[in-house]
């Protein structure tokens, strides 16, 4: 598989036809941002979190995006009976195990729902997606940059990416300082993205939901590739708009960013590469 | 009934000069935009959603504003509970039936909330708003622009508001493009809003949230038009201010231009029309 | 004790330098603007309200922020639960008591948690610390600024945060116009701050999340007043940034300067004074 930049590119094209609505059972910090968030890459999103109706809802969706950011008893089963459903209807299925690693709630929910729903893109930092592949993972709060200082962060990624991605057959995305994707035969890095976006909450959030709108409008794994790429191009163009105003701005410059991706802005800007170089 | 422009305009200073207590049961995804708009337009929002203190809250607060957004069996008891009471208070009650159509708890929930409580007033897009008045609605998520399309939309929302006014006694604001407000006798068309509107998750809840401010500082079918003509045009200046920065600008620009509005500022920018014309 | 400014000054350096993890269990209202604020001042937040949960997490926080402001049942218990593990690994533990003196439920949940937990810190508005302190309050609301009309505004913070201090052993924070902060022996008022504070939502619930992260950096009567004088002298920076536009302008710019603060801005700015003068 090769990748050619306008075909990943005009995936922001294909999610602004198509105007996915995505189910998300998400946290209550960043909830807020990952809707305004799919309304920016012309996503429509639809909250909901009641085992009384995620039934309906998911039978409406394009699809599901399971994050576990604040998740509890009651929510725990709807992400469950959402994720059942969901795989029976054959739409894409994300899990964004914020956490996974910081306490054993968070751990074994993210490892039982891996093994029981079928998920298209699970995406997560390096701690996270390690803690999911096997790994010990060092969970340091759900914020927190998790590749600081490792040198050999791409290196872990790819490793722990790959192991997940052959133990659940979902395509696994590695986000940090560069984003890895793999698939079972590729593998990619992704280099944008800027040192703004771990400052303000949300940006892994974001990711993960959008990431729901584009792989209900591609196959998987060029939809993660275009995902990651245009979450981290808005970064860096979040970054020039803001300037030196702080994180206050930035967090509203890269909804801003989002809302005017397509396909020739992505095109022009995404920096993907092939394992190996 | 007629209305006279500078009337309806003093409402947004009557707002101001009362600073009602606006007690909000409502969705995790927008409470805090909700939050954000109560205080621009000088009311003051109180967010409590336990069965143990809505009694006492509803006690205190001018307005209550019921919005089932993200709603769950603990929380809909909470409603009903408090529905009850700011009814035994006298107190105007506002519905925000998001996403009712879209899942059988959503229809229902909205459906016996209507049926028991009181409510002054009822907001909600052009599906939501015929599923409650009996029609089929084709509710498709929560943030989408429900009247898309369909070139009778106006038609089609001032039937869906009569038929519910009459079967609720509440005045009945169905909000797109055109937003259409109902009571027995009257019927007016406010033509204020943007395209940038829908584009942001939380235009329609901070609407159903300033409703209670208003309803609490004026009678409830003025208060309703100059809430729907304040929030619209609101929306008019955001994009003024925004410029082509993107959704993120426009969001901030929103609560802004809200916190900027009195009655010169709305006498001077709303459009209202009587039907028929 | 005498306070040395640039020594208060560098707390927002260890801040940084440390970067604390802080635990918080707060409201779904105001929860974003927390995790904003926390990553704006150098610390790292993590959200977590399960009882299933919460022991892991304080088993890896530098502190724990507890705000009842959308309190339920459910949460109550992990409050209780975190508080209590927190006190015996020793990490600052802050009490936000948002709107106790409302609704009997804050009222009797906050002088519970503040009879079992040995808070490092409790803040709130004049009217909660009254509450807390014994005296009768009139909390009106949780945003509306209870020092309104108060000449004795001063005094009566003084007088309440003493009796709080005396009776829990905690730093306690009265913030208003006038912060007024109080440890056993030691009274000091803080006049940083800008009116337009208290037309978000947020800046209260802000102070407490990032008490936790001064608190975990510096001993607690210094902190607390850095942090006051911190959130403040965001408050007054953001009123320049943001001018005349509103107060979405407002909101970005205060958490815009919060990313900003380091010591040399902090002892610059902050305007302190022992009682008495």
């Amino acid at each position: 598989m090769s990748f050619d930049t306008p075909e990943i590119g005009a995936i922001a094209d294909a999610v602004r036809a198509k105007k996915p609505l995505v189910h998300c059972i998400t946290n209550y910090v960043t909830v807020n941002d990952c809707a305004n968030a799919l309304l920016a890459v012309g996503a429509s999103p639809v909250m909901a979190d009641d085992i009384d109706e995620v039934a309906d809802i998911v039978n409406i969706a394009n699809a599901l995006v399971i994050n576990i950011g604040t998740l509890n008893a009651r929510t725990i089963r709807s992400m469950e009976e959402a994720g059942r459903l969901a795989a029976s209807r054959g739409i894409p299925i994300i899990l964004d195990p914020v956490g996974a690693g910081a306490s054993r709630l968070r751990t074994e929910t993210a490892r039982e729902l891996a093994a029981k729903i079928p998920f298209t893109v699970i995406r997560g930092n390096l701690s996270e997606i390690e803690c999911l592949s096997g790994g010990i993972g060092n969970t340091r709060g759900v914020d927190a940059a998790c590749d600081d200082g490792r040198k050999d962060a791409v290196a872990a990624a790819l490793a722990a990416s790959r192991a997940l991605c052959r133990a659940t057959g979902a395509v696994v995305a590695v986000t940090g300082a560069i984003d890895v994707v793999a698939e079972e035969n590729a593998h990619f890095a992704i280099s944008n993205g800027h040192p703004l976006m771990p400052r303000i909450t949300g940006s892994g959030c974001m990711l993960s939901a959008i990431l729901g709108a584009f792989c209900a409008s591609a196959s998987p794994f060029e939809a993660t590739v275009a995902a990651c790429a245009a979450m981290g191009l808005a970064g860096e163009h979040a970054a020039k708009a803001a300037g030196d105003r702080g994180t206050g701005a930035y967090r509203s410059a890269l909804i801003d960013s989002l809302s005017l991706m397509d396909s020739r802005v992505l095109a022009g800007g995404m920096r993907i590469e092939r394992f190996p170089r």
